[in-house]
């Protein structure tokens, strides 16, 4: 069972549980906005589902709602934020306008982020460049679930990668994905349905391929994109050494497997380090290369072309990047966001607990 | 039967091959070093092999040995170099020695080329960047053999990304890779030894999964990374897009199905949008995010974490990017390289054909 919410009141309980987090009404507002982007794009493990967990973070004194996030370091186009602890969902937006400022004044701007807390999903900061016609990338690492090629230990994060790229008349190229086989939502739907793992997602404990979907709570770890060394996991595990290099490593953050875990009752990796989580924040103006106008007719004579490739025998027709979540958007806007009812149980207890109200359907 | 070559040998005797095309000797100095790299680091399909197809394309009228190769548009951190139909062994180091400028006076350089042709690997511009404190990023497209997700058509290049990053006493982090499950050099091997290729490499003519190693000759297409739905090739489907689109739309260059084939007979794409293919250069300065040493002491530390992660059962021990590549450039830098017979047949053509003296063991 599951009930459907508009989002304008999933936003209003959102922001009210920031604001009693302490948060100043200005990021609350930003916080709210992040990490519903998730839910509205539908990607229902990062968005409001994650509420109670960054509630638990505040409550073991690893969120500060009220940090003071500065440029510690800087060149014309690069520069590292300090997040001073604060939410993800906060230092991340800031440290994106810095990038897309010192675009705005050099072509480009780069910058990586230490001292941070988990973000939402990584799209949401790089459509803020796109938006600006500039090309915007984001990045951030994690806590180590993930195995690189030939390793029983986890060292890496899902470290997600996103690209949003401005067309004309068709709408941004926005690609968003962890770089990871699978993601760890996926993992737990078949968890939750009793179902095996198509081989090639986890390893076990003692880094064999396996099928079991509770692998990862025994001991195993997530594949990187490629699966296994024959179809080239190694090249999915430089991709997650090249997002916690310039996240963790360039910023002064933690890296690898140091990095601070997103469960609350997970102790601290010890010796940490570095500050925190790490983000990597790019924005080019796409007229630091050519006229703008011309990049947008190419942009939409190359989305028009993938979009209208053959396909396979019994697939669908072939995807552009950004454009299932952007027909969801606009669904989940006009008809409302639907919660599952663990989700919405778990919403309750943190109203409760924060002392705000109820929801109900 | 292979004979082996001392580099200095295989150099005097690639450069002067170029030479006889028409280039100017600093351009035969930096297109014979850029080319042997992928030799003395192992990648035998990049290399001298491949001397015999450029000669072709210079032969066809497609490569110009003394191109004007120029910035036509830039900001402070970014820019576009026109190739002027060159050897793109000659325009993308001149495109990354700007980019290398640009960090130097900005923080960061970002160039995105077009009218250019093949480049070898990727990872010899990246490394160009690590070797002054910065990290380097490279790309380029290429002609189309690989099918995205769900479709039959064969529209993106395998498309390479590089990344290089200086560490202090360790090596540097170079990872380089095709953004395909598999590369098509291994394809070739199989099919030299009549040998079937792994699922989830390649696809046949109407878009399934196949073990046929000539699959790619009779309408199939090379597989993005991740191999098939279940297991996210839509990933490396977005990986490689990323880099068409940052090598092709945004210089002005070819893209998707347009970019230009290595093999000079076969002919052009009807209708190209850009000029010649594209490529992406990048350099950021390390000290532009945080005090170099600071930095290269935590990349050593991450480079020795990852070296020593526990390897699962009956694995070899955790592979650092770079890593291998390095161990055998020093191998032949010592000792030679190694050429196939087949592959020295064709050099002495090559050589018939300039009027160069032949090679003997």
């Amino acid at each position: 069972m599951e009930i459907v919410l508009p989002y304008s009141r999933l936003f209003e309980m959102t922001r009210a549980v920031f604001l009693a987090m302490g948060c100043s009404p200005a990021h609350a507002d930003t916080a709210a906005a992040s990490l519903l982007i998730a839910d509205l794009r539908g990607v229902d493990s990062h968005g409001v589902a994650r509420l109670s967990g960054y509630v638990r973070l505040w409550e073991a004194g690893r969120i500060n709602p009220q940090p003071n996030i500065r440029l510690i370091h800087e060149t014309p186009s690069t520069g590292v934020v300090d997040g001073d602890s604060g939410l993800g969902l906060v230092v991340a937006p800031m440290a994106m306008k810095i990038a897309i400022e010192k675009a705005r004044s050099v072509g480009s701007g780069w910058i990586s982020v230490q001292n941070s807390n988990h973000f939402g999903i990584a799209g949401t900061y790089a459509m803020m460049a796109s938006r600006e016609d500039m090309i915007g990338m984001a990045m951030t690492n994690a806590s180590a679930i993930v195995a690189p090629t030939f390793s029983k230990e986890k060292l890496l994060g899902t470290n997600p990668i996103a690209v949003a790229v401005p067309a004309g008349e068709e709408p941004d190229f926005v690609a968003d994905f962890a770089t990871t086989t699978a993601a760890n939502g996926k993992l737990e739907i078949c968890q939750r349905l009793g179902k095996d793992v198509p081989s090639g997602w986890v390893q076990d404990a003692e880094g064999h391929d396996t099928n079991d979907a509770h692998a990862l709570k025994n001991g195993g770890a997530l594949l990187p994109l490629g699966s296994d060394r024959e179809r080239s996991s190694h090249k999915g595990y430089m991709l997650g050494s090249i997002v916690d290099i310039f996240s963790g490593v360039l910023s002064g953050a933690n890296f690898g497997p140091w990095v601070p875990p997103f469960p609350a009752y997970i102790p601290m990796p010890e010796n940490q380090p570095g500050k925190g989580i790490g983000h990597f924040m790019g924005a080019m103006r796409i007229d630091g290369f050519r006229k703008a106008e011309d990049f947008k007719k190419d942009m939409d004579m190359w989305i028009r072309r993938f979009r209208s490739a053959k396909p396979s025998s019994a697939s669908p027709s072939v995807i552009v990047p950004g454009d299932p979540e952007r027909a969801m958007e606009k669904e989940r806007m006009e008809n409302g966001i639907p919660l599952l009812e663990s989700v919405l149980d778990d919403l309750n207890q943190v109203n409760l607990k924060m002392g705000l109200d109820k929801i109900s359907a």
